[in-house]
């Protein structure tokens, strides 16, 4: 994509325009193009990767904090940890098209840079740092919004949770209780995998019901469901 | 202190009042005062804890950025970790007072918590974490201004920085050059210490010195005062 290409795909698609376009270039710009490129002036994006790493941190602290007013101080650090996971980034600078716009080395691009998750990481927090200088936190909380914090509706960052020692801990809150993990089914699918049906039952008593394409699946599933019940009461 | 002469205190040192008291409140609340007065509503600090890790990490990452515009990343990152160092925030609490506004469990206050360094570095950060929610980042900057950001300008975080590494990457950045550290005396000092001079030359010619208690010290000292030479160049 052209840099006139990808400014326009930031403006329509993020309500997104720079004041300061040579933050955006420089959020861009991979050290081998510069190195190549000696009539272009300016830095490659490590610098703005340092500030966004920081505020990728404190977007996302704020958000849980303000989200989930309940939530003790280890359930926000282990969501948060979850959420600024690098390999998370990864993805997103898909998702935003991020990657479209780096400029890079020859070697880099012959090589399948711009696809891998390491620059597409690096790229998704130097272009968070160059937002935040251009237009302050609000401007990247509301990118955020539309990326990184609309995926936690969704099951996205589950796999970082552990809701089995989450829903213990809320169960035993008040002293022990026993809690037990039990397989109901397992029925065969395509592709010679299976799906896991896991209940969990709390002194007896069935709390909820979960599957999965193994075991520990299903149960992390019954789990995550069985929090959400005690939640909404 | 009075909660009244703590807020007095903040009003007097660093022209910070709190729009919202309770913030304040929840800062320095620790857990088992809220078990011993449950007449008090509120939470404790916890929660402000992981709000204001956040903060700092932001706050001191945009400070160096823009500081020191030259520094490359790894630089940035390494004086980072040397300041959100908690060990820190324990001296800057104390500095800033903090200890003294603290509303401690009985048991916590008999067994001297109120001077205990992991106590103070959570304190420090649920009192930044409050600030910001009650006023912002402009806010948080002015306060560290006046503390933590007062500091670099002495040698409180040198312990920290490994400049004779950051030397030697500079010296070689163009290529090879010769790096000779040598000991230059050994004066005997009061307590049965010595102060140790030591020198650093460069291909033969000699760039800075700097004493210390230690060989080790004294070669630290050279290569901080020979890279403040390079860098003013």
């Amino acid at each position: 994509m052209s840099q006139d290409s990808f400014k326009k795909h930031l403006l329509t698609a993020f309500n997104i325009q720079f004041n300061d376009e040579s933050l955006l270039q420089e959020a861009l710009t991979q050290r081998n193009y510069l190195n190549e490129h000696q009539e272009v002036s300016g830095r490659d994006y490590q610098r703005l990767e340092f500030l966004g790493d920081s505020v990728m941190q404190v977007s996302v602290a704020e958000y849980l904090f303000k989200r989930y007013p309940n939530w003790h101080e280890g359930q926000l650090t282990e969501m948060r940890i979850a959420m600024v996971q690098t390999r998370s980034f990864a993805h997103f600078s898909r998702v935003a098209h991020l990657n479209e716009g780096i400029r890079l080395g020859k070697g880099e691009e012959m090589s399948g840079a711009r696809d891998r998750d390491s620059l597409l990481e690096d790229i998704w927090e130097a272009f968070i740092g160059a937002l935040y200088l251009d237009q302050g936190l609000g401007a990247v909380c509301a990118f955020l919004d539309q990326t990184l914090f609309a995926a936690i509706d969704t099951d996205f960052f589950d796999r970082f949770i552990d809701f089995k020692s989450r829903l213990q801990e809320k169960l035993q809150k008040n002293g022990a209780v026993d809690i037990y993990y039990r397989t109901e089914s397992e029925k065969p699918l395509a592709g010679n995998t299976q799906l896991f049906e896991a209940s969990i039952s709390v002194d007896e008593r069935e709390l909820a019901r979960g599957t999965g394409k193994s075991i520990k699946d299903a149960e992390k599933a019954a789990a995550r469901t069985a929090l959400k019940l005690l939640e909404d009461k």
